[in-house]
C-alpha cells in the first residue's frame, strides 16, 4: 500500500503541486499563537517516551480514545506508557476521516520517518523505534523546534506571569527561534469565576500592590501590558464564551468591583459592564503599543462536571457554543474604533457557522495604511482540519481578501504540531491550484505563488512587526 | 436514456463501488427509528393502489405538489387515486435536485421494477403496472418488510399505548423481522400544550390510577417505561422544539403541576422546570435499563395555522427552528452524567447548522466501555438527503469518529422507505471511496469495508443490544 | 495566458456547456430588484470616466481597497479619477478568490472588450481605452441597459417618492426596457430611528395630509401603495435587521405612535407591536393587488460609527447579523395566511446559515394555483458570489423545488452589474450539468434546459405578471 503521506499528499492538481513545492514548502514557520510551555523550551525538556511526547497532553487524541470506548486508565490514568501506546494503535485506524488520522501520520513521518500506518500489529516496533530516536540528538524541545524550521513562537501567558522563562530563552545563544509571550488576561476579565478573588491576590503579588478597586485593577493590568511589551510581547489574546457589551460609568464600575470582591454575586448586566470597560481599556493600550489583539469566541468550557472534577480543565471536554454575537462584537470594536484606538485585531470563532459573520465584521473595521488590519483568523480548534480550514479560507475569500491573511498557527501544547503548518499549506495550495484547474483563477503562478508566500509567511512577519527573515 | 438508478448509482470511484458491492449492499437493515403503524404490520395491511401506498402519507411529496401550485384536492383531498397519481407524474420531473427525485426512482425501481422516469406521458402504464403488482403476493405490509431485508424495526409509541399490536407481532410465526416499540413521552413533557389535561386523562386510563401530582406523573411514566421494557423496548425518543434547562425542588414541581392542571398558564421558567425534572427522572430510568435515548431537536410544528386547522399535524407544514441550545443541552446531559446516570444517547438536529455543536457535544460525554456511547445522529427529516447526509457524516468525521456511528434509519411512515438505507449506503461508500481516490484515506479496503459494515449494521446491532444476526 | 473570461467560463462539463449555450445565454434579463437611480435612466446619464462608472458607487470594491490598506482618499476621497483607477489596478489582482475578481473581469470584457487582467502594468492603457468608449455611443445609462438585453427593471423607491422619473421613463419612445418602481416603506416601519419624525413630515408632504395617528400612518401608506400600483409597481420590499412579532390592539398602537411622535423612547415590545401591525396591514394590501412582497432579513447597518459619521450609509460598512428569526417570521407569515391574505412572498437572508430555515419556511406557506408562491430568494449581497449562489441553489433544491425559482437579480447601483445574470446562469448551468455528469440527474437536456429557462426568465415573467416576452 502506498504511504498515506508522500510528496504530493493532498495536492490534486499540477498547479497545486507547483504552488506547494515551488513557493510554500521551504518558508520558515511563524507560530504566532500556541500553548507551548516556555519552561520546557528554556530547559530544553527531553521526553521519556513517544507516549509522553505524543499522547501526553493531546486532548484531541483523548477524545478519540474515549469515543472508541477505551477506559480512562489508558488515556490519562495510570497505565504504562507502553499500554497507552498499544491502546492508541488500536484506535488510530478507526479515526480515518478525523484530522487525527492525517496529523498522526504526518507527525510520525516527519519526526520519526515512520511511513506505515500505526496499527495493533506494528505498534511495538514503532514504539521502540520512536523511543530510540527520542533518546538521541534533536528530539529535545528546542531540538524539535529547530528541526521544524520555526522562525518565531508566541506562547500564551497570564498577566501575573513574571516571564522568567522567556528571559532565559531570550538569553540563549545558539537558538535561532524567537520566542515571545502573549498577554492573555482572561482571569482578570472573568469577574464571575468562583476563584476571581484568588486570582486578584495572585495578580496583586505579581504587581506588588493592592488591587482594591476597579481603577487599581485597570491600572495594574495596563502596567502588566507594559511589562509584557518590555519582554518582546506584541500580541494579546482574549477568550469570550459569549461576547458582552454593556456601558457603565466609573462609579458603577467601582460598585461592581467592590460587590464582587465582597463576595457578592453579580447580575449578567454588571458582569458585562465590568468586562466591557476593562476590555476597552486594554484595547486602547494595545493600540497605543501597536499590538495585535486576538479574540477567541465561542468555547463552552467544562460542561461535563464529573470529568471536570476528576480531570480538571483542558482535558478534552469543552464544547462549541452557538450563541449569536454580531451585535455586541460590533459594539466592542466600534467602542475602540470611534476614537481611532482599535488595535490590529484577529477574530476567531469556534463555531464555523459564524465564519461569514466574522469575515464581514473584519471588513467593516479596516483602515488605510495597514494591510488586513482586522483579520478573520484561521480555523480554530475543532475547525483546525481540512474541511474547517477550507471553510475559513473560502469564507474569507468570498467576503474579504484571502491575499491579506496572516495564515496558520498551531494553537497547540505539543512540539510535534508544526506539521499542521505543512497540512495548512498543502490545503491552501490545493485550493488555489483547484481554482486554476477549474478556470476560476488565471494560470498566473507568480501571482498566486506570491499570495501563497504572503499567507504562509510574509503577511504575518509584517503584521506582527517581526524582524524580517527572523 | 440510461436509467437513473443502476448498479453503480452515486458510486463515482472504483473504491466506492467496491465498498458498496462487496461490503455494504447485502447487510440486513436495522431501522431503529421509524413511524410505521404497528397495527398495519400486525394486520399485514394491503394497499388498494400505488397512490395509497406511495402518496397516501408522504408529506414530502405533498410539499412538492403544493410548491408546484397543485390544488389541495389532488394532494390530500377527494380527487381519485388516479387523478392524484396523474398530478404527481406531472410534478415529479420538476423535483430534480430534490431528494424526492431519487427516492421516487429508487422506490419504483426496487419494489416495482420500473426503470423509466415517471412523467405525464407514461403515468397510466406505470399506475396500472404497480397496481397489478400490489394485488399480488409480497406487497402487503409484512411482504414489503420481508422483501426489504429488514432485521429489526423500532416503531414510535406513546406511553399510554397498550402495545397490543406489538404483542400480536411478537406472537407471529413466519415473520423474521423484530418489531419493538419506542417510548416517546412528548405529550407528558409538553405541559404547556392546550390539551395537556386531556392527555393526563388518557395516561391515567392506561396506568389505571390517578395522576394528581407531579410525583404521580413521574411514577406513572417510570412504570410505563418498565411496561415498555417488558415488551422489548430498548429505546426512548424525545422531541424538543427548543431545549430547556431549569432546576426546581419538589415543592416547586408540585405547585407547577397543580397550577397547570387547575387550568393555569405557566411561565416559561415554570414549564422548563417541569420538563427538566421529568426528563432527568426518565433519563435515569433509561440508564438503569440500558436503553438508548434519542433527542430530536429543533422542529417548529404547525406554523401555518389555517392549514393546521384544515389538515391537522404532520401534513407537511413544519419548519426548521434556529434557536441556540448548546448551553441548556449540555446541562441536561450533565444533569444525568454527574451521577453516572447518562444513558446511551443519540442527538439529532433538524437544523444542519447545529451539526458541529452536536458532534462536539457527543464527544464530551463519552464513557469507557461503550463504543460511541453518545452519538451524533443521522441527517434528520429535511437533512435526510444527499447533501444533508454528507454534512452529517463530514461533521461527525471531523469532530468525532465516523467509525463508531450507528448509522441510518428511515424515520418514515411508508413501507417503501427502506430504499433510503440503500441511498445512505451508496452515499457513505462514495464518501469513503472519494477519500481513497484523493489520497486522504489509504487504499485499505478491508479496513474501510469493515468500517462501512460497522456503520451499516454491526454498530447498531451492538449498540441497541439486538440478538446478533437477527 | 488564456483570458479568464471565455465562452466556457465556469462550465465544467459537456452538459453544463449545452445548458448554458443552448438554453440560458440568449434569454432577456428580468432584473426585479435593483438600486439603479431612475433619474439616471430618465436623463440617460453619461459617465465622465470608467472610474465614475465602475468604482464610483461600488461599496464591494471600496471594502477590498480598505482591506488592502489603501487610504480613503483613493476610495471615496478627493483623489483624481486616474489616481483611483491606478490604486484599484494594484488591488484587483489580489482580490483573487473574491467575487470582485470575476465580476470585474466580466464587466471589463462584456462592456469594454478588455480581455487582459487589469494590473499596475496596464492600467493606463485600459483606463484610456475605456474612457474613449465611454465618450462614444452606447455607454449612457440607457445605452448600457439596452446592450445588456434587459427586459424589465424594478428600482427601489420610498413611499414618499412622487415617481416623476418613472413617469418620464414610461413616456419614453425607443426604449425597450420596462422600468417600474418597488415600494420600500422601511422608514415608515422603523419607528425607533432617530429621524422618524422627520420622515413622517416627508411622508405628510407627499401624501398632502397630516399623519398624527397610527391610523393615519396606515391609511397614508396604503394610499401610497395604490399610487405606486397606478405607476406599474407590482413588488414591495422590506428590510428587517431582525424579525419582530408582537400583537397589539388599536388603542395600544395609537398610544405607541403618539408616544414616539411626542419624542418618547419606545420599549422593544412597543416598537415590535407597531412594526408588526403596520407590516400586516401592508401585506394584506399587497395580497389584494397581486403584488409580490420581498423580505430582506439580517443586515446590521452602520456598525462603524466613525465611518458612518464621515461617509454616511451604504458605503461598505454593513455587517451580517446572526440572530434567530424562524419563530417570529413564521408568525408574521401566518398572520397574513390565516385569513388567506398572504401575498406572493420572497424571503432573502444575508446570513447563509439561515438558508435552510428560509427554504423550509417557504415550503410551508405555498398555495394551490401559484407556482412557487413563497420563494426562497437568491443569494443576497455578501452571498451574491459563486459559493453563496451554490449554497442558495442547493438549499432550495434539497428543501424545495429549484424548478419553481424566480432566479437572479442584481441588487446593484451599477449599470455594469447585468453581467451578474450571466455569472448566475453559468453557475446554475454548471450545477445542473454536474448532476448529469455524476448521474444524479438524467441526461435529459430538454427537461433540464426547460428548467434552466424557467429559472432564468419564464418563472419571473409569470410570477410578477410581466407582459410575456417584454
Amino acid at each position: 500500500m502506498k504511504p498515506l503521506i508522500h510528496e504530493d499528499f493532498l495536492l490534486q492538481s499540477e498547479a497545486a503541486r507547483s504552488l506547494y513545492h515551488d513557493y510554500a514548502k521551504a518558508l520558515p514557520i511563524i507560530d504566532y499563537h500556541c500553548h507551548l510551555d516556555p519552561q520546557a523550551i528554556a530547559e530544553d525538556r527531553r521526553f521519556r517516551s513517544i507516549t509522553e511526547l505524543w499522547l501526553g497532553g493531546d486532548h484531541y487524541k483523548w477524545r478519540a480514545l474515549r469515543t472508541f470506548g477505551v477506559e480512562e486508565r489508558y488515556i490519562t490514568g495510570d497505565a504504562t506508557d507502553e499500554e497507552k501506546f498499544a491502546k492508541w494503535s488500536g484506535v488510530l485506524p478507526y479515526t480515518v476521516g478525523n484530522p487525527l488520522y492525517h496529523w498522526s501520520a504526518l507527525e510520525l513521518k516527519t519526526y520519526f520517518g515512520v511511513e506505515e500506518q500505526l496499527h495493533p500489529g506494528n505498534w511495538r516496533d514503532i514504539y521502540e523505534h520512536c523511543n530510540r530516536l527520542l533518546a538521541g540528538e534533536g528530539f529535545s524541545a528546542r531540538g524539535l523546534i529547530g528541526r521544524s524550521g520555526v522562525q518565531w513562537i508566541c506562547t500564551t501567558d497570564d498577566p501575573a506571569d513574571d516571564l522568567r522563562y522567556h528571559k532565559r530563552i531570550a538569553a540563549l545563544e545558539n537558538f535561532g527561534t524567537g520566542v515571545t509571550p502573549t498577554f492573555r488576561p482572561d482571569k482578570a476579565l472573568q469577574i464571575e469565576a468562583p476563584d476571581f478573588a484568588d486570582y486578584v491576590a495572585v495578580l496583586e503579588q505579581a504587581a506588588g500592590c493592592r488591587i482594591d478597586s476597579y481603577a487599581a485593577m485597570e491600572r495594574v493590568l495596563l502596567e502588566r501590558v507594559a511589562y509584557f511589551a518590555s519582554h518582546g510581547c506584541m500580541i494579546s489574546d482574549h477568550a469570550f464564551t459569549y461576547v458582552p457589551y454593556a456601558e457603565a460609568n466609573e462609579a458603577e464600575l467601582e460598585a461592581i468591583f467592590a460587590k464582587r470582591l465582597g463576595g457578592g454575586c453579580l447580575t449578567r448586566q454588571e458582569a458585562d459592564q465590568y468586562t466591557t470597560a476593562l476590555f476597552l481599556a486594554l484595547g486602547r493600550k494595545y493600540a497605543s503599543l501597536g499590538w495585535a489583539m486576538q479574540l477567541h469566541i465561542g468555547a463552552l468550557r467544562n460542561p461535563n462536571s464529573r470529568r471536570f472534577r476528576e480531570l480538571g480543565p483542558d482535558t478534552g471536554f469543552d464544547i462549541i457554543g452557538d450563541g449569536s454575537f454580531a451585535q455586541p462584537l460590533s459594539r466592542l470594536l466600534d467602542g475602540l474604533e470611534r476614537s481611532g484606538e482599535l488595535p490590529k485585531t484577529i477574530l476567531y470563532t469556534l463555531n464555523a457557522v459564524h465564519n461569514d459573520v466574522l469575515a464581514a465584521m473584519a471588513g467593516s473595521f479596516q483602515e488605510g495604511g495597514i494591510k488586513g488590519k482586522v483579520q478573520f483568523g484561521s480555523g480554530w480548534w475543532y475547525n483546525d482540519q481540512k474541511d474547517g480550514m477550507l471553510k475559513q479560507l473560502t469564507s474569507l475569500s468570498n467576503l474579504g481578501l484571502l491575499s491579506c491573511f496572516v495564515g496558520m498557527l498551531t494553537d497547540s501544547r505539543s512540539f510535534l504540531s508544526y506539521t499542521r503548518h505543512e497540512y495548512f499549506r498543502r490545503i491552501l495550495c490545493n485550493l488555489l491550484g483547484g481554482w486554476v484547474e477549474s478556470g476560476e483563477a488565471p494560470r498566473d503562478l507568480p501571482l498566486l505563488g506570491g499570495i501563497v508566500q504572503d499567507i504562509c509567511h510574509h503577511n504575518a512577519e509584517r503584521y506582527f512587526g517581526l524582524p524580517v527573515g527572523g
